[in-house]
């Protein structure tokens, strides 16, 4: 079964307004003048990272990667709770030590949680629950509209080259490695960003499948400008400039980069913005009539690829 | 490694008072006039389920389990995220029907989650993060005072024998695998005794360990009657009532029953809840000075057993 026959399956009993009707990475609880977005990630050894990765990097991505979902809100993290599934005593500490770090570097607190003990050979199942506040009620990636932009902070593809380095099937530099293991989750882009923007998500199963979601959650089509997806020097030199390498990089995943949708009079604003930051937000698309996601590159119609991106399946 | 070991490495990241210092089973946000109380647990196939159980019941359970946590605080169930691991398509399927009649037999909402595949032949490892709320400060376990008095609700052990008739090792009757299958979270008596308790607890991993964790978080020691402890008609049936048979029911886990800490002259009022209500409160020991658990048989001193519970262990 898919991630999504489940969720078709499970969309009757999400009654709360909270639950946004399963189609967020969220759930977004108002309380008072506070809303409380609460996200869960699980991940998987063999899967989601590598048996050979750190412990400490395992945790960072782990904690990474819920917390990128608290970016593409806009909220600011407020503490997690660890599903933690206990095994060999150096990595636990390793593990422990590295969630420690994490989380003070970017601000949280540890609230709780849960253990089991790992079966032997077993491969380690970890989840972490991510909860975060925010001011104002954070976007939803169901509101994007016709004539708005599509546009996408920092760079894509390196995470997912720095895999293939790591699995000996490329050439690279370690700077792919290092987005591979150490995720930087936007949280300040997307603090930012949220007062404006009409969808927003991040990008974690690779940029075509999460635009796409965007564009069917929003009732909209969406076309993507190949030449126009950004692409880091480290990656360009790995990989090349070739439509192939470009579209290996909008498939890859493990991004966590922040896809967001705005009407054309905030481009301006977006562009002041990127630039008062540090970190690039590239206009890479348009919403329009219709459903589903074309690309072009330099004017050009290109065919889809096969696979958008991952998708969770049995 | 251990839980508690694991716990002694993160508690440096547990900076936050909603975690309460790791030492409770949930963390308490403080959110205006509202807290909101949440708890993750995880359960793995072939430890804390049977390969054979019912795939709607181990929905139940998972969800059971973590709103007996809930009940614990006196807090009313908002809502649910999952964590799941797909597999077999008609397993998934039972899974969520399952899950889907136990909230609205609750009366939660499903909020979000997350999906990842299992690999072939891997058990399967299932979380669930349970959010609930509270108008009054939650009681913690480590409220239990020198003079008070232990109680615990409904009776203890039904669903290790449960367990033990699913294993063929005993014969019993069908209301102790119900137990064990379908455990009712004391979610009323949990929000009607919150308000004048000393510290309350769920009974999860056993009675006797459960005690000592409380009275030990507490700073007291914990005298348990075994007399006293209440077993239903189904347990005293199948095991009788030799010491062996009440030692065993205090160390079997999975009870999901209440146990608290209050006060001598609360003895009445909770004695009155409980007729209101309709479920049982027993009282089983008291508080005392020191630490550490003993155990008195008819005032007659009771060695200790080997193994006080059930304990997260690699």
């Amino acid at each position: 079964m898919t991630e999504n026959e489940l969720i078709a399956l499970l969309r009757s009993a999400a009654t709360d307004p909270a639950a946004r009707g399963l189609d967020d990475d969220v759930a977004v609880l108002a309380l008072g003048e506070t809303h409380l977005v609460l996200t869960h990630d699980m991940i998987v050894e063999g899967v989601h990272y590598l048996p050979t990765d750190p412990p400490a990097d395992v945790a960072w991505k782990l904690l990474a990667a819920n917390l990128s979902d608290l970016a593409a809100k806009g909220a600011e993290p407020v503490g997690a709770l660890l599903g933690y599934m206990l095994g060999e005593d150096g990595w636990d500490r390793a593990f422990a030590e590295g969630l420690t770090t994490a989380l003070a570097a970017f601000g949280l607190s540890l609230l709780g949680g849960d253990t089991v003990a790992a079966s032997a050979g077993m491969p380690r199942t970890l989840g972490l629950t991510a909860i975060g506040r925010s001011r104002r009620t954070p976007p939803s990636r169901a509101g994007a509209r016709v004539g708005d932009l599509l546009w996408v902070t920092g760079s894509i593809g390196d995470a997912g080259a720095g895999l293939a380095v790591l699995r000996g099937e490329l050439e690279g530099e370690s700077a792919l490695i290092e987005r591979y293991r150490n995720p930087r989750p936007r949280l300040e882009a997307g603090q930012r960003l949220a007062g404006f923007v009409t969808a927003m998500m991040d990008v974690s199963d690779g940029l075509l499948i999460d635009a796409s979601r965007m564009a069917k959650t929003s009732g909209c089509a969406v076309a993507i400008e190949l030449q126009s997806v950004p692409l880091s020097q480290a990656y360009l030199h790995a990989r090349g400039d070739a439509r192939e390498a470009r579209l290996d990089a909008c498939t890859a995943g493990d991004d966590y980069e922040l896809l967001f949708a705005a009407s054309a009079d905030s481009a301006r604003r977006i562009l002041a913005l990127a630039e008062e930051i540090g970190l690039p937000c590239s206009r890479i698309g348009a919403f329009g009539d219709g459903s589903g996601v074309t690309i072009t590159d330099r004017s050009e119609p290109v065919a889809l690829p096969q696979k958008l991106g991952f998708e969770h399946r049995a």
